[in-house]
């Protein structure tokens, strides 16, 4: 017994050890890439040029091409060992003349409220659509109302966000579908036009957009649709409470094109040891129209090139192949993940680890990981290693919608977690500018990434069961 | 050998029984005091009134006058068992008409640049004061230029706040002496004024004033003292070293007068079991001039609040007095804290636990303990309470400067520690508004506070010895 507990002892001491001098490496490593961050940082100078220089990088959008070309410039100046330009085919939705609405309560008595076009809507007819509102608190109240009280009219989503959830992430998963899936609904009940409360936890006159689809409804049978402001909606409900009868007006002419060429952009930085093994870091290039897109996406962008900046900055030769990947369309249409992912498939490419951020440029909290237990284990025992630089949650969850398609056993993907409580008071809206990053939470996230890619580098992939002997 | 796995496994189950029950009503009753915050908060309400209707509270002044006479209602509104207003003696310093520099190159070129005076500064002569600049990285710089290089001039102290530093309180602290004992320091040296880089990590126009002391120089060595913004600094900096012999020029009309009577303002709820033993919450009202003090520490005032009233609205009856105070004269005396202290001695008041919310309105990452070893056991065991709500951060460390004057054996202290990436972009200037503070960010530090004061109130002080049996 004794002996034991003494070979137990001395086994204990020389893991502990062990773990010591590890743990000593990666901590000044991971110290190196945090001071680099915070001394030296590029993503703001990037992120304001991309924002304050460029605007808001609507697929297909003269702003998307231009974004592309300044991205590929710049990753070109990093000195990478590739940078190229992988081609995909993006949907092209364009907003027009400025939307227009107004709630109106008698003859000639009209107020007017925010609105904007939801991404992918058809337009009005170009004198505007006027009809009586039916309100509603989400797709399942179509069914109790049915088509004699919906036909004619305009259906008004209106569920807010959940207010005392604390991920706001949780709270628009809660009411996304009225935007997504509520005029292609309530079409089949002989709805003239949708209007869905903006996706927004903040009580302001922006209106939010998003992308909407219209399922396999008829181009003939799909209905304008529009966001109104968290004010506007507040406005329109208390007073369909006095006066049900009002009607609602707007007009906006948005257009649908055919699709066009663009691209997503791409860096690689080849690996030393497994030059054919990749780990991708990204975020999505395009944004909506109607701010910047500074927090969406603009800074998972710049913040994914600066990961690779700084482990060239401070030396750092990886082992496996790292790329940056700048995706195109995310928002309405994801063709840019779907794009990458095809391609890699088609070429044999190994991924055994993609990290999205994509979730605004805010003070990052953590990491969310989709993930297998033997790969969570390992990313929990990094956990001390944050301490410093107060990451604290590393949990088990989705990812990123541009890595999602390259989801298969043995890859991890994770997302970057920033504190959640402002994202949706800018998202999609046209208060998403760079006024609203601040340089420290944003170059906080670009270090946490790069420690983290610079973790996985030097232990691997848990799964990846090929290189567990090296 | 057995029998004793046995009775230590019945003693674990049994142990972790009374946790999950005491954890589940913990859980419930923490549940509720968010969801009212979140769902129903006054915190932001209380502060827009503050901040919009009232504005910059400075010590002395008629908006300090007007915010204890508005908290004081709005106390009262809450139906607490007491309300009261607790005399204090405050200094009374202005700032008079607005500050103006300029950089001279040579004859009639001048740059302006934006200054402000520190708190309790000296004016400078009427028509101002223009010499050449001696740029130092901190005090510890005088001796080495001596008396020789420093007479006539102006000190430059322009050591900024360390980047790299992940909690920017830290990077405040190894900065503020220059802002503090500067000037006292330099006029030993017989310089003729100072001027003081912004604590502020941000590179913007805003000048940031703060409290300074000369110490026990005597009047007639007193020289003014202003602090020039982030950009300011750089253009001064540079500036100086191309042209060493420039000259600064300013003028400020800042006057002290004599001590004016202010106030405390208090609330009690009085406790059920232990009236006369107190927990105590609150932040400090005065704040700077230039801003609103909306994070200032209008945030804490009204987060201090909004615990007595989360807990009166879930029907909690607290087992002590439950006291909220808003301290006047944080900023520059800290008078309303040692008269609190002072006669809560006097009257052998005994206080348990006192919190401090005076680091920003932004979201709540955890509490700071002023602590023994055996009451921290105790808030650690708390900290998976607060998972949910993303608190994670109990650490060791300072409380707030209004409860310290409290400080001795047996009371617990502590701070509410928000993200503090932000902080010192708003701190003592003048876009310290209502504008910078996120409601939802405010809100959830009320339910934080809240939560943690129910926590110390059900289960008491771990040094209060006299209770431990109940």
């Amino acid at each position: 017994m004794k002996k034991i507990l003494l070979i137990a002892s001395i086994l204990l001491i020389a893991s502990e050890t062990i773990a010591q001098q590890v743990n000593t490496k990666d901590s000044l490593t991971i110290r190196s890439i945090y001071d680099m961050a915070l001394l030296n940082g590029k993503s703001y100078e990037w992120l304001d040029h991309l924002s304050n220089e460029i605007g808001g990088r609507l697929s297909g959008s003269l702003e998307a091409e231009q974004a592309v070309k300044y991205i590929e410039a710049e990753l070109k100046k990093l000195g990478l060992d590739k940078v190229w330009l992988q081609p995909v085919m993006v949907p092209k939705w364009t907003r027009g003349i400025p939307e227009y609405a107004y709630i109106e309560t008698g003859p000639g008595i009209t107020t007017t409220t925010d609105i904007c076009a939801l991404g992918g809507s058809v337009p009005t007819p170009a004198s505007g659509i006027k009809a009586e509102v039916i309100e509603v608190q989400g797709i399942e109240d179509l069914e109790r109302y049915g088509r004699e009280q919906i036909e004619g009219k305009i259906v008004f989503y209106n569920r807010p966000m959940q207010a005392d959830l604390i991920n706001t992430f949780e709270a628009y998963g809660g009411c996304v579908d009225q935007r997504y899936s509520g005029a292609a609904e309530a079409a089949k009940y002989g709805a003239v036009a949708v209007v869905v409360r903006s996706m927004n936890l903040r009580q302001d006159d922006y209106p939010h957009t998003g992308t909407m689809s219209y399922g396999d409804l008829p181009p003939s049978q799909r209905i304008p649709a529009c966001a109104i402001s968290t004010n506007g909606a507040d406005y329109l409900s208390n007073t369909l409470k006095i006066l049900p009868t009002l009607q609602f007006y707007f007009k906006q002419n948005c257009k649908t094109y055919p699709d066009v060429q663009s691209y997503n952009v791409i860096g690689e930085i080849t690996g030393s040891t497994y030059p054919d093994t990749y780990m991708l870091v990204g975020g999505h290039l395009d944004s909506w129209d109607l701010g910047d897109g500074s927090h969406d996406d603009g800074a998972g962008c710049v913040q994914s090139m600066e990961v690779l900046r700084l482990l060239k900055e401070i030396n750092y030769t990886p082992k496996h192949s790292i790329r940056v990947v700048l995706f195109m369309n995310e928002e309405n249409g994801l063709r840019g993940g779907l794009k990458y992912a095809e391609e890699a498939k088609r070429k044999g490419e190994k991924h055994i680890f993609a990290l999205e951020s994509d979730a605004g440029g805010f003070t990052p909290r953590g990491f969310s990981f989709d993930i297998d237990a033997a790969n969570f284990a390992q990313v929990q025992s990094w956990i001390p290693l944050f301490e410093p630089y107060q990451i604290h949650s590393f949990k088990q969850g989705g990812s990123g919608a541009d890595i999602g398609p390259l989801k298969e056993d043995g890859v991890v993907l994770a997302g970057l977690r920033p504190d959640s409580q402002r994202y949706f008071d800018y998202h999609h809206a046209a208060n998403d500018t760079f006024e609203a990053v601040n340089r420290r939470e944003l170059e906080l996230g670009g270090a946490a990434m790069a420690s983290l890619i610079y973790l996985f580098d030097t232990y691997g992939s848990k799964t990846d069961l090929t290189k567990i002997k090296d």
